[in-house]
């Protein structure tokens, strides 16, 4: 008998039908054997309603009291998970985030877990209950409600498995798993039936939208395997698992892409200690998230570095350069918001040195032009005109030999 | 400086403007040197629309669920209220029933307050804030949520008034206040600038809408004076206070309407200690609300049993006498749901002799037959057929001097 924690994202329980048929998924888990704690996200565009409503009434507003407004989306829906269980026969009971212990920093709307405390839950499955838990949300240290942030309840999901020491962690969604790329920039991409903590972090982090790094992060620190599946064809879908030395590990995995970024350049700096440390403590304290940082070194003493941010973060991102500009001795500052990157993952590549070299071929032979390059030991990311990405991904897809039969 | 609860009803809170609006009135109240505390029920119709989605999942399901998902409106529209107060310029924080200290049985969808402990309310009156606190719900002694039933965002608003020693609860709603019958019955009726507990008390109980019974109860024990106002005009309205014995009073203050209940005739039982007891004990047993008992000797040593129960309870209200008809020896059973009731509310009755009778020659000039009578020391209550109600407002209100000039 296991323990299986279920996670059911916003179109999971989108609707009746939808909460029907989640009800009954877990009704065969529970005649299957294992005993399951359910995590719910609130329904489909529930809480994008509430934004909004909130952003009529008052377009700045305390982040304690968006937290209270947004947790009611969870509420509804675990309450209607719970009711649905009911009427398939299956005894179960609600629980807030709160309720299930889940105790965070007060850090109004992206508030980090500090600990779990889910005593109720394990009385619940004692009790032989299905319990069903809000996701994205928690009580602070304050005892003010919170919530966790973008993939919160993803977040919500790996803490409890971790903490009960559930045998697997399901993410129920809209696609039936990871892809090698994605399908709709690659029609040809396939199903990943096994992923390394590694690569998906990797994958994540470069433009996989299935899995935020955070919860992955979280599972690979506690080793909660998980498994990202489908609440539409309930097929199995993707396992995220620690890495198995004993097994051939695929040289690329998978192709990834993103057009979100903008690139930013501070040229002509002069290359010497401390000019990088005075510019990223800058944006750093204007809260800006810089990805990819790439510097050269040039013959006259002087440097050029680049790096990308999130294209919402651009304005701000200048503006943060602008402050230190005079301090650092630029000479240029410029942006681009029509960049992509396209990003190999693959947990074999370290030890495959060929890989960069093929890369940069097959962008050549489509004459794309590769304007930043930054790797990590299973990662290669090239930043190419944003317009090639989608030729590129499907022409890397092929050349590393991931198309579907 | 006083200390102000302001209870606002779902209309009150019904979308964006209205919010802002009621963010304005208390921003008023603050301004004027008072204290403010705010209790509000969830926006408009949303808390029936929950209900609907929950009746589509599951037809008959757990209480504690039921709880669990209703509390959810509360819990956006104090949110979405504390915001439209931040808009405004005035400090406040939400605060759920569990967090404001509002501790209850395990009954729920109709849970009874055990005990308030508002030690976060009084702390952040102390800081300065505005609290905003969800109406019609608290926290079990199991710590489950529950909700109040009924009404219950007015008891919230009482149990907090009295807890915090408030100088008065304004209910808001979407009438200038209570008055002297039913505006929509009788064009002429006036609204009453003061009604003692006790009459108001009988209003609730026969047929007035604005305030349930159980929370005028509830102030009056706690002798917390309520003030019935409007949140579209915010004109003074309708205070409900103790009786002050120097000031003369009106001989009859209002009269009220209903015609919600059925009425149920028992016949032929015989007249003998017991038998009623074994009626309404059955009846009791079913859960089931009854009204007015009215019952009549006759010479043959039978008598007749009548008495009201909403509609809604009446055919389990007669399942139930059939289960006692033979044990009670009762010759017939029948049920009309034609009745209606027509009552006369003042607290200057008690000590004038003439009110029967007017109110007697009233309904007999218009050819109104009575067909249960039923009195208190502040009320007289005549079952008519349910098509002369009208009739029969419109004249005992002209009749008692009670019309506007």
């Amino acid at each position: 008998m296991a323990l299986v924690v279920q996670k059911y994202g916003g179109t999971s329980v989108g609707d009746a039908d939808r909460i029907r048929a989640v009800a009954e998924h877990v009704a065969r888990t529970k005649a299957g054997g294992d005993d399951v704690v359910v995590v719910v996200s609130a329904m489909g565009k529930f809480t994008d309603d509430l934004i909004r409503l909130a952003e009529e009434i008052a377009p700045r507003h305390a982040p304690r009291e968006r937290d209270m407004l947004l947790t009611a989306g969870e509420r509804i829906s675990m309450a209607l998970v719970s009711m649905a269980l009911g009427g398939v026969g299956v005894d179960s009971a609600s629980f807030t985030g709160s309720q299930a212990g889940i105790i965070t920093d007060t850090d109004h709307t992206r508030a980090k877990i500090l600990e779990m405390r889910p005593d109720r839950i394990r009385e619940a499955l004692d009790a032989g209950l299905v319990p069903v838990v809000a996701g994205f949300q928690g009580v602070s240290t304050e005892r003010d409600i919170t919530t966790l942030g973008r993939g919160g309840s993803d977040v919500t999901a790996v803490a409890l498995a971790a903490a009960l020491k559930a045998d697997v962690c399901e993410i129920y969604t809209d696609v039936t798993g990871v892809f090698s790329a994605d399908p709709r920039v690659a029609p040809k991409a396939r199903r990943l039936a096994r992923v390394s903590f590694d690569e998906m972090m990797e994958m994540a982090a470069t433009g996989s939208r299935v899995l935020m790094l955070r919860s992955v992060e979280f599972a690979r620190r506690h080793h909660v395997t998980l498994h990202v599946r489908s609440s539409f064809t309930w097929e199995p879908g993707t396992w995220i698992v620690e890495e198995d030395p004993t097994m051939e590990e695929a040289i690329v995995t998978a192709i990834t892409d993103d057009t979100s970024e903008a690139k930013v350049t501070v040229g002509g700096v002069p290359d010497r200690p401390g000019v990088a440390a005075q510019l990223f403590r800058q944006l750093a304290d204007h809260k800006i998230n810089v990805d990819m940082i790439v510097q050269n070194t040039s013959a006259n003493g002087t440097t050029d570095i680049s790096f990308t941010v999130p294209k919402t973060d651009l304005e701000s991102a200048l503006g943060a350069c602008e402050v230190v500009r005079d301090n650092i001795g630029a000479a240029t500052l410029s942006s681009d918001a029509g960049i992509g990157r396209v990003s190999l993952v693959g947990a074999g590549m370290k030890s495959s040195p060929g890989v960069t070299a093929l890369m940069f071929e097959t962008l050549a032979d489509k004459g794309i032009n590769i304007e930043m390059i930054s790797t990590s030991s299973i990662r290669i990311s090239c930043v190419v005109r944003a317009e090639k990405v989608v030729e590129a991904v499907r022409a890397l897809h092929s050349a590393f030999g991931l198309d579907a039969a």
